[in-house]
Parts: structure tokens; sequence; C-alpha cells
């Protein structure tokens, strides 16, 4: 299993949502990956000897795509900044989840994924409601990761656990979020 | 008029673009400024220190942002991937366009923007066609650009130019596309 993370505080909930990812899938036997993006340093710039090649600018970038393509399960943990990712975590994907290393397009426009990875769940903090997000925004960050992002690459089970409002969340609140990630964890390796 | 591009390839068809909005703008007697962010080498990776407070970690994103707030017109260029923004430009909304900066938000959820722009003009570059990218993925670029960014900041006249497919474009098209971006620039600042 991998999870990926992407938060600049230690302090933060997300640090702590993919901590209880991390404790859930180990008492489930799962051996797991933790990408954490801003404290590896990860560089979310694509760069230009990247664009239309399946070549890493860094070793950082290509062991993050190894350890993606070996993965079973995907975990991404992540606030939402503007209804959409962090720019940190948009950038693993227009490196590490790009043409040629996570999925394949072929001259008619046919697409191939490469992922063995049997299903995602995104973990997501922010302040707006679900309602507002999908009513008022069209739902962007669900549609990203499910029909963008992994369903191109071959994923198709793409859950989503949308925790908001965190301004003025409660401890009990935060403990049950925790609780809930650790729950969805457990039951996603079991179904490996 | 502030122009904002981010490409990686000094010689890509976005450079160029952006090139032909500067040269119009100038032209119209305009005076401008270009924020190359991948040759400026701008970090998008929002900071601890930047969450909820409207410093910045380094002074280049705070140039930035005193342009942007000093800007009547705005014009990005970017190459769309994965049906949204490159992960660099994604965070120069993230750091630079945030609350605090661009828009305040108060305690009930009422936005009010900062910025002076009278307008702005989003030009892309992109392999998928127009109807794919709003029948099938429900228009994400310029929904995030006119709803999600640029409304809260103040900006109310948002025009997209969606240059597809690059990819087999013959010289005449590309001509055809710095023309158009040229014009619609001359007639935005015409409009000031």
């Amino acid at each position: 299993m991998l999870v990926v993370l992407a938060h600049p505080s230690l302090a933060s909930l997300n640090h702590a949502l993919a901590r209880a990812a991390v404790a859930a899938a180990e008492a489930a036997g799962a051996a797991v990956a933790l990408h954490d993006l801003y404290r590896d340093g990860f560089d979310p710039r694509l760069q230009a000897a990247e664009v239309d090649t399946s070549d890493f600018a860094d070793e950082l970038a290509a062991g993050y795509a190894r350890d993606l393509l070996a993965a079973d399960l995907l975990v991404v943990v992540h606030p939402v900044w503007f209804f959409q990712l962090p720019a940190t975590l948009k950038g693993w994907v227009d490196r590490v989840v790009r043409q040629g290393v996570a999925f394949d397009l072929d001259a008619h426009g046919n697409v191939t994924g490469r992922l063995r990875t049997r299903s995602a769940l995104v973990v997501t903090t922010g302040n707006a409601s679900a309602a507002v997000e999908r009513e008022v925004f069209g739902d962007p960050v669900t549609r990203f990761w499910r029909d963008v992002v992994l369903a191109p690459a071959g994923v198709g089970g793409v859950e989503r656990l949308a925790f908001s409002p965190v301004r003025g969340s409660t401890d009990a609140a935060r403990a049950a979020w925790l609780r809930q990630v650790g729950e969805a964890v457990g039951e996603a390796v079991e179904q490996l």
C-alpha cells in the first residue's frame, strides 16, 4: 500500500490522518510506503526533460513512480485548496502519474492504464461543505482524482472521504475522522 | 498589465504566446510585468509559515503579489495538464492569490476581492478538444479560473482562449493563435 501526503505542517490533521492510514494498514498486515511530499522535499515542477518522455529529472520522483507502480492500494491525503489539490500534490500527478509512466496513450487517443492498483482512497480536509463543493463548483476534487487521474491509469474503485469543516472542529470530531480513515483503510486492505 | 506564464521550455508555444501578449500590450501603450514562473525559479509549495497568514516565505512571491495587486489587466498563459493547471501555476494561486492577499473571507463566509484588476485573459494550450474538456470533464479550467480564483478576488471579466490540438498543429495554425492573442490583448488594453 502507498500513502501519498501533501501538507506543509507536521502538526496538521493531514499528518494525523496519514498516520492513522499507515497504522490501520500495518495492523491489517499490509506493507506500507509513505510518501510525505513536503517532508521529502519533492519538487512539483515538471521539468523540460520530462515533457513527452518517461524520464525523471530526479531520483526521488523515479522512486515515487516505482512505488506507485508496485502499489495494490493507494491512499492520498491532502487539504483542499481552491477546490483543488495543493500544488505540491498536483506536481506529483504531473510528474509521477504521467503518460508513459502510469498510462499509455496511443495515436488514436486510446488510453491504457499501467497501474496494478486495485482501489484508491482519497482523504481530504477543508472548510467548504460537501454540498457547496458539489453543487456550486461541480465536485472538482472527486472528478479530478476519479475521472482524470485514476481511471486512465487503470484504477477503478475510487472512494473519497471529505472531512469538513476543519476550522472550529472539536477534538471529538477529529478523533471520529481518524477512526473513519482507519476503518476505511482496514476494509480496503481486507478486500485486496 | 501582468502576464503570468508557466511552461518549462523556453522554445514552447506558451512562451511565444506570452511574448505575443507582451508585445501587443506594449504596442497599445501599456506597461507590462512578465512573471515567467519557471524561469524565475518560483517555488509553488505553500509553506507552513504562509498557512492562515498573509506573510510570504520568499521575496519572489512577495513581489509577485505586489505586481498582482497593481495590475489593471491579467493575462495567464499555460498548458493544460490533466485538465488543470501545471503544478507550478497552481502554486502561484496557492501562494499569491490566497486569502489575506487577493481576497478577504470573514467569519460568515463573505468574500471581498482585493484586486483592482478589471479583466483577465486565460490563454491555454492542450491536445484535448474544447468539447471533451467541457462535456466530459465539466469545463474544469475555465471554472477554476473564473469561479474559484478570480471571482472571489474581485475580477469579473474572464475570457478564455483555448488553443488545441497543439500536437500536429501547422505553422499557419500557430501563427493564427499568436495573432489571436495579440488582438485579444490589444482590445483588452483599449477597454481599460
